[in-house]
């Protein structure tokens, strides 16, 4: 299979005209030695890690599937640790969309004039570039309507997309008893269709268990038997 | 007079209850020995700078006065470099609300993978935290209103007040031969209305001739004679 794209968590594979294979890597991203999956930095390996992102991301796109929520989800094999997925096109070359349900990360070290560690916040979006080079910036509307990378319309369906996905994983999650504080998403088109993208795993949730940050590895198994 | 706030450029001093005094400073701010009146650095003193950016702000008021724009705006004495104004209560500690016509600037850097240089932008707001310590943050519609910094109603003002302004002064300086790349304003509130604060002068927006930025003591003297 063609690679297609080599990332921080995975890589992509042409499987056909119309699919790709995403691989999960057993890569971790964080900063001064600290796991962050919000960080843009690959620390190293940890044996187990794609097969523990990809099981999550599976629970959940089957989750999604079950509520009727448009992914490019296909299908998954544990065994070899990938994942069967529509091609999609990205927004530019790829929008994050966080969601996010208290005060915590990049939002807290930008608005600490204002914001409170933990303060709730009621399903909050956000919109940064994938621009590893320049930090990954925040963009409001405007900006993303004015330099062409999608139309009002889409912007307001990818965002009540957002909250919707972020809203069904809080859910799950709360079953388990934990709460999510925030989640990233992508999204792309698929023909004239909006889809979530990539993964949903611990790489890119902060989740808490008792006021204390569950590691995406542990996640996952507390998530997805 | 009470000395309520002493900034880079402007000391406010408190006239009465309802009145405040803004004193010009011939402090000049910028980065690496170059003079930038969108940097948070104060380089040095320029005699009569003061006295500039007041001829200009006083021309651009009085302007937005013949306009019917709301505004802080009372009097100003150019031999004492002050301004007298309304006394206004800030959006939290401050808002700085910028309005872009080009590409250029740090709406450039951010977004420098889908930004050309000097592209043309359709009165384009953003709106940034007054936050010196952590480099004045881009915030976005949601942040602004669920932080509570202000109403949704608020900012929907606040944005059309701005690409009102913008156009007034754009179209002014258009008058004399000058372009408007960008320009930035602060708002406040007095009482239940909102208006623009602040100097607007040289030190608060971009402007070019013939392809070339004109620094803001020229700009001065080409707006105001």
């Amino acid at each position: 299979m063609k690679l297609l794209y080599d990332g921080k968590t995975k890589a992509v594979y042409e499987l056909d005209q119309d699919k790709c294979v995403l691989e999960f890597k057993d890569d971790i991203t964080g900063e001064d030695g600290r796991i962050d999956p919000g960080s843009n930095y690959v620390l190293g390996k940890l044996e187990g890690k794609g097969k523990s992102s990809l099981k999550m991301s599976q629970h959940f796109f089957k989750l999604l599937q079950e509520q009727g929520v448009p992914s490019h989800y296909i299908d998954s094999d544990l065994a070899k640790n990938n994942m069967v997925v529509w091609k999609a096109q990205t927004f530019g070359q790829g929008l994050e969309v966080v969601c996010r349900f208290k005060a915590y990360g990049s939002f807290l070290r930008r608005y600490a004039r204002y914001a409170q560690e933990f303060q709730p916040l009621n399903a909050l979006v956000e919109v940064t570039l994938k621009d590893d080079e320049r930090g990954d910036p925040l963009i409001n509307d405007e900006s993303l309507i004015q330099l062409g990378l999608l139309t009002e319309r889409e912007l307001e369906i990818i965002k009540a997309l957002a909250r919707k996905v972020a809203v069904i994983v809080k859910n799950d999650l709360a079953l388990k008893g934990l709460e999510l504080v925030d989640i990233k998403f992508e999204f792309g088109r698929i023909g004239q269709e909006i889809v979530v993208i990539d993964d949903i795993s611990g790489d890119n949730m902060r989740v808490f268990k008792n006021g204390i940050q569950v590691p995406p590895r542990e996640l996952s198994d507390l998530v997805a038997e």
